[in-house]
């Protein structure tokens, strides 16, 4: 069979507030080929990304996304890679496409896995292996916000918790001591706690190394994303100051940038989103490139359970931790339904139906669906469609 | 003062054609701030970098690039480093805005200069070298249109010819060994020999490394982009089987990139595009970086003059290569003029003027103007408006 129709639906809450909770937009894709249906979300800016699938061609290595996929040849595996291989060749200078394409590269296997009536990561060989849950949450405005949201978690089977974002690393050392010790506090003596600082030291490894000796204090799990995903100097200057093991990578676009993480960062956790990677077959890539090293591969997920059974497929065949995001927007659980709950023992799997081993909900999506259309020289390049 | 106004221009020939030439359609972008006009150019795909100026905000990390540019405070080579950071802060989940933020930086410098009456070079300290200018063209579809366009540049000033992308590398050794001796027999004894064989072998270094024995055969100066740019391992192990230097970093989209390139690549040319960089202020950071390694900086640069001056700011202070296109289009041309010509002895030099030190052709490129509207949720987010 052929693929038959890639669409697009832009999706967001009616407020927009500026704080780091990335579910409150979303792009999903659906792809349709011989009567099946796949769906797979792209984590990224939906305008940009609706943009690089329509765009006009500029020249031979900066086609349309589209280009490589309408029509093209579609029953197994080996066609999801030649479709993914041809997107990337044929997009080299258009930027936004990885973005585009990670959300296809789900949805294709989402279709394949409903064709062949098989969960994708089935298609990876070597089962399906529980996962430690974390709860993934932002800090709170002040420590004793951090402190409810942390005592949140104690009542619940969650055996690692994660805060990042908020406050953290925008003022004095002393502040963010206040909100690690708040949260380490709220979680009691047996949930693990993480930390994530979004970036929020660019750069800057003396400002971020201000921050050692509080992490290294309350024993964090790991500290993630001090600096932006490409300063892999950075972070491997700053992992030999530290022996807090450092996690990075939910901004690799392409497999390559989490492998040089790997290989020069220093990093121990490597944490890419299928949504931005360029879909379950970079991630999947990693993870393996990732276990030959002794990194552990964990997802990044933080907007609705499409994306999160999509970010566990490439990892379902080894054990280690897993990220649930527990706050994410209305829109989120309109999508795929309400944050997952671990078992007793903090666990969470890959889903066990075919393709993703779950149903959109187009009926719940529908309120927060976005008219866009894009005009160029008279014709009309991209329309809204329903779901 | 502070920055008034942002616009983009889109243009497009009348018939884009499958093949490498860049040329084929541009993104101007115009800055004004207290009277005053500075230009620059995207080197991307137009319709995803002028969705990444007005996308609706996501959230903390993922602002439309223009929320961080206009209304911001203008004064020194400080406010454009600001502007530049604040970009990169507010976007990190926003892919296509580094090429947005390249044609932005470009004309804030450009900006600057007209308004300090001083070009942009000065800024950086130490002169205005002259270049060896390279005449930078495609692969003839067959060896002897390959020999025709080496024998054009035989009767010029150039001392030095790259030839690229075409049918390189896409068929069987042999034949690109036509094509590469067809150009050094046409070029003649005293024209050094460049080529560039645009990511044809993606990450297969086996590939590439059939065409060693032909590149080392004719002697060529470097051999450019075998791979992807992020493919830094391939790079590295072809580097370690072959005498000819590799050069690479066009695909770059920041400057960290690029250092890695430098670092572990094991290449000793870097190329980076200020149009795709995130412009002059992140080329310069690679120019000195790379200088600092005995890595040579050179400009890549596929498109208009516009784009040509801003991409031989970052490295006036130091002598080198620089890539001139020699068959560029007829809308590059109208953009700011046809193809540079260098001097007997083959030199080019930074223009002297304030800015960029050279003017737009707005009557000119008005033909080539494209009409594009985006409509969100009801509200026009962004139209063309005239030049």
């Amino acid at each position: 069979m052929k693929i038959d129709s890639v669409d697009a639906f832009y999706l967001r809450l009616p407020t927009v507030s500026d704080i780091g909770d990335g579910s409150q937009d979303a792009l999903l894709v659906r792809v349709t080929a011989g009567g099946f249906v796949g769906w797979g979300e792209c984590e990224s800016a939906p305008l940009p990304t609706i943009a690089a699938l329509v765009a006009p061609m500029s020249h031979s290595a900066c086609h349309p996304v589209l280009d490589a996929v309408l029509g093209a040849d579609f029953d197994s595996p080996e066609s999801v890679g030649e479709i993914h291989r041809k997107v990337k060749a044929q997009c080299i200078d258009l930027l936004q496409a990885d973005h585009a394409l990670s959300g296809i590269d789900i949805a294709l296997w989402d279709l394949l896995g409903r064709i062949e009536g098989r969960p994708i990561w089935s298609f990876f060989g070597a089962g399906n292996f529980p996962k430690t849950a974390y709860a993934s949450q932002l800090f709170g405005d002040d420590p004793s916000a951090t402190y409810e949201a942390a005592r949140e978690v104690a009542g619940t089977n969650f055996k690692a918790a994660k805060f990042g974002w908020g406050p953290i690393g925008s003022g004095a050392p002393e502040l963010d001591r206040d909100h690690v010790a708040a949260a380490r506090e709220g979680l009691g003596a047996n949930i693990q706690l993480l930390v994530d600082t979004g970036c929020i030291f660019e750069h800057d490894v003396e400002r971020a190394s201000a921050r050692i000796a509080c992490f290294e204090e309350f024993n964090v799990g790991w500290w993630e994303e001090p600096f932006y995903s490409g300063a892999i100097q950075e972070y491997s200057r700053l992992a030999s100051r530290t022996r807090i093991p450092l996690a990075a990578g939910e901004g690799a676009h392409n497999a390559d940038q989490a492998k040089h993480l790997i290989d020069y960062g220093g990093i121990r956790f490597i944490q890419v989103d299928t949504g931005r990677i360029g879909g379950i077959s970079s991630a999947r890539e990693v993870a393996r490139y990732a276990r030959e090293r002794s990194v552990r591969y964990v997802n990044h997920t933080f907007t609705s359970n499409l994306a999160l059974s999509a970010s566990l497929q490439p990892c379902a065949d080894q054990e280690g931790l897993a990220e649930i995001p527990v706050k994410t927007s209305e829109l989120a659980v309109a999508i795929a339904g309400a944050s997952w709950i671990p078992d007793i023992n903090g666990h969470i799997w890959a889903p066990s139906r075919p393709g993703l081993g779950l149903d959109v909900d187009a009926k719940a999506m529908s309120p927060f669906l976005q008219d866009l259309e894009i005009r160029w020289q008279g014709q009309v390049l991209w329309r809204s469609s329903g779901l």
